[in-house]
């Protein structure tokens, strides 16, 4: 791949940077915002949306909390006039909503397209016209005064217009298509000819649409060419500056942020960054930006499963895993360092009683977008850890394991997720963890213990136990003391006639709240003559017997490597 | 959604802050790249790659021309401890480059990541530990001074291992892990610590990589927190910056673009941007866009297709349709206007016979990266127009329609497109071409016509003709005379007792240079009384045939509408 020599940078530096904008750190109002999921967005789908895909796709916009969508070029599309007209005569559009047209600057078109209109109580009207070197030259081979002279006729024809629709409220809109390939000294002249034939004021607003119509420069470039705008067009505050930057760098999003700081007032774009080719700026990405930097953008996203759902089904499109605040990996955890600090950040955060998001490796609380902790953030794998494991049994199922416990049980979840060579399911955690550890009542059983308390000091607390065990299916009644019950049984265990020997080295337990509330878990860990450690965990309604049941399943774990029984 | 209050910016802006990297225009020099597709890639996968599929992949990624790539954390886990292993017992790692391994600063782990690298030739050894402000409180609980020593103490064992492995070329990375949530001027203060430490020169280098574990702030304000370090480090000369920037603001490729000017020599990043969470810097984003300002990169894109195949086979993951420079969508262009310009610009860059790339509404030539012209870009569906259409009829096919025929023949597909709620590949665009124009003969068929040229004056051009046409199976022999041929059938035609009446409007011919390169086209333009069009076309290797048949065509078309036969 050598060829690079093919290329060189399309783009022009404005005659004048100011760099304003660099100094400022982050947004701190949210921008006018406009969806253009209906026409950029479904133009750019190999098939486009259905009449009713449109309509329906109009409502989720509108419940998202958009003021301003973009509904086509009914003057060029039969399907789009029919759209159009179908949200206007079953008034669909909500007296808060302007929907917006595209129109050529051609007056069979322009005449057409306020035609279109009629009867809509608000309307933006979108003229555009191409003014890059590339579209002048090659496309319209024209000169630069004729290029501007098409966008002045089209907007002394909207005016024209205008005035004979009374009865809608109209904000014009003018965009230098192919801004990124304009000279800005140009597309300047070009705005200020428009600018001054619509005369805006503060009361009556026009939009100036700066286009990344193809994106041609790093984004700060892009940042530097609308401040030169912003700073030098005429009547800045009856203009709207607005930026509709597309993706073909990646880096559309970082287009429309910098641009903001820049001096945009207005952006343009569509859910997930749907659009021509690469798509167009992510709205969903740049409002929930802001919002993780706790500027509220009045669009509503926090039912975001439901807004995948309908896009898919609307767009044919899907919604990467990857996706930006929407995706279903972007709150997953399967290394166990991440997990690890999730789970003592999670922790944190209970402990300090904060309101403020701090968790490490979550830019936002998952709850905020409609996601869950369970699932959707700690996941087991073959990377994963003891601390994603624990976790899950944790928040899930209610298990509390003790800190020594955990690296066996996350190793163990480890190599079952490499050798199956897939990720575990909380539930599939539980029945390896389950299966392995609790209430094992084979080939050792106690049916029976009955406890007897009958001597406290500082240093002992002595118990006598009669117990019925079962070993393979034998029973033994044994009587026992010791210090404390678990020794009592030790002691009973050791008048069977197997070799049970161990050494009882530790225990903890908890209530199950998760799940069954009335269940008690207890884990209990014994070693045999090398010190090789055995745990096994038991439940029951009584924590005493929970005890039991967990000794017998960690004496029984060790029968299956020892063989004593 | 109103809880934005939850959440502030919590990144931290630098001491002092010079801004000359907003003063750059463009990236000039590619960086060393370093691939952690291995790592960061895999380890964010559902299921993580097998030790072949890992193989597969680093020889992808050597034949892309990747010069670093980090291979795991071989002390943590056995599966990347094996696939290291594997990769050096078995010799596949190309002399010019250098595998990667992170690990912490823990005594033992240090020791057996030294030892699993034994027997390579180069080897990075990344050291990291977080400095954040959320980790030091909330996961180590540790001060300032505590989390700087973890860095000494690691970068001192390393120092003390090299010397035992004198076998190895090694190069030392150093981490201050969340570092995008890290007080700049305290990872200055523990990156210089372990700068002095390792004291690095530019004949012996370092890498200081400042990973965005988290992005959390706009992209500018990465690139401030990177020229900070960049001018305040300690043998600079001696160092270079490395950058990691996660993507969870969708800004990922703009903090390695902006990153770079302020001062990075070096990105770490994966193939399409995999990496946990919303993933990792995309590598092959941030080097093509480097490739359409003019910049070699030394990685190897120009078989797109076969990546894209290649990546989706060993993670498993999907590359999305407007995935930039790899997706099905991002070259496609579906709307009237956008194909019509293309189809300009490639016509300019024919006739200008231009090496530089400067079509527009396409960033890249699609060659370059292994795309086709055919089927790639210029795309049918109800959204496209006339210009569309002949453009694929013309490159797939040959047919160079009349410029007064492309717009019937365009909204009769976009109609089609429309009805069938589908896109139409070419071969279905000439498909119902050739079912609706081509060599129609029913009910009119003319089997042999023999002209015979008598005149020639400056005004006429005189033909007689004898005719056998076949109309419903009933065979007619017809003389006709007229000014040029097809007059003289015209004349013939009106001898049937069926009343063929017709203005002749115009023709246009072309050779049909792709498929059957020894046929000609040829399309004739009648009309009837009420002046209304009627197209039709002929195939034939014969061009005067060709024309005959068109005619035929013509009439016959007519004649469905009109039933005069």
């Amino acid at each position: 791949m050598d060829n690079a020599k093919k290329y060189q940078p399309g783009y022009y530096n404005p005659p004048e940077t100011t760099y304003d904008w660099v100094k400022k750190d982050h947004i701190e109002k949210a921008p006018y915002w406009c969806s253009v999921d209906l026409r950029d967005g479904n133009q750019a789908l190999v098939v486009p949306m259905s009449l009713e895909e449109k309509l329906a796709f109009f409502k989720v916009l509108v419940d998202i909390g958009f003021k301003e969508i973009e509904v086509g070029f009914p003057a060029a599309s039969e399907t789009e006039f029919e759209f159009l007209r179908t949200l206007i005569e079953k008034d669909m559009i909500p007296d808060d909503v302007t929907v917006q047209v595209l129109t050529q600057s051609r007056a069979h078109i322009i005449d057409k397209t306020f035609a279109a209109l009629q009867g809509a109580k608000n309307a933006v009207v979108h003229l555009y016209n191409s003014t890059s070197v590339a579209q002048r030259e090659q496309v319209f081979r024209k000169s630069k005064e004729e290029i501007k002279q098409i966008a002045i006729d089209g907007a002394k024809l909207m005016n024209e217009y205008a005035a004979k629709y009374p009865g809608t409220n109209f904000v014009f809109e003018y965009s230098p298509e192919s801004f990124t390939g304009t000279e800005p000294e140009y597309a300047l002249e070009v705005s200020n000819a428009v600018i001054d034939i619509w005369n805006p004021t503060p009361d009556h607003p026009m939009i100036l649409n700066l286009p990344a119509t193809v994106e041609m420069s790093l984004p700060h470039i892009y940042a530097n060419q609308v401040e030169y705008m912003h700073k030098n067009i005429h009547n800045r505050d009856g203009v709207r500056i607005s930026l509709h930057p597309h993706n073909d760098r990646g880096t559309g999003v970082a287009d429309a942020e910098l641009g903001i700081l820049a001096g945009a007032d207005r952006i343009e774009g569509t859910l997930f960054g749907n659009g021509e080719r690469t798509g167009n700026a992510d709205i969903i990405t740049i409002a929930m930006n802001m919002y993780t930097h706790g500027v509220e953008t009045g669009l509503d996203f926090s039912n975001m499963p439901a807004i995948v759902e309908a896009y898919e089904e609307f767009t044919g499109m899907t919604v990467g895993p990857r996706q930006p605040y929407a995706g279903e990996l972007v709150f997953a955890a399967f290394s166990g360092s991440h997990q690890d600090a999730i789970s003592k950040g999670m922790n944190w955060r209970k402990e300090k009683n904060l309101h403020r998001w701090t968790v490490p490796y979550l830019p936002i609380d998952p709850h905020d977008v409609g996601r869950r902790y369970d699932g959707d953030v700690i996941r087991i794998n073959s990377q994963s850890g003891k601390g994603g494991v624990a976790y899950i049994l944790k928040q899930n199922f209610g298990f509390d394991l003790p800190k020594d416990m955990r690296s066996e049980v996350g190793y163990m979840m480890k190599d079952i997720s490499d050798k199956h060579h897939e990720e575990l399911s909380p539930q599939e955690i539980l029945d390896y963890f389950a299966a392995e550890y609790i209430n094992d009542f084979s080939p050792l059983d106690i049916t029976d213990a009955t406890f007897n308390h009958y001597s406290s000091t500082k240093e002992e607390n002595l118990y006598n136990v009669k117990v019925r065990a079962v070993i393979h299916g034998e029973v033994f009644h044994l009587d026992g003391e010791g210090n404390g019950r678990l020794d009592a049984i030790r002691d009973a265990l050791t008048k069977t006639k197997y070799d049970i020997q161990y050494d009882f080295i530790t225990y903890a337990e908890n209530a199950l709240t998760v799940g069954s509330k009335s269940k008690a878990a207890s884990y209990v860990c014994i070693a045999d003559e090398t010190g090789k450690k055995y745990w096994g965990v038991g439940t029951q309604p009584d924590i005493i017997l929970a005890t039991v049941n967990a000794l017998v399943s960690a004496i029984n774990r060790m029968n299956k490597e020892k063989k004593f029984m």
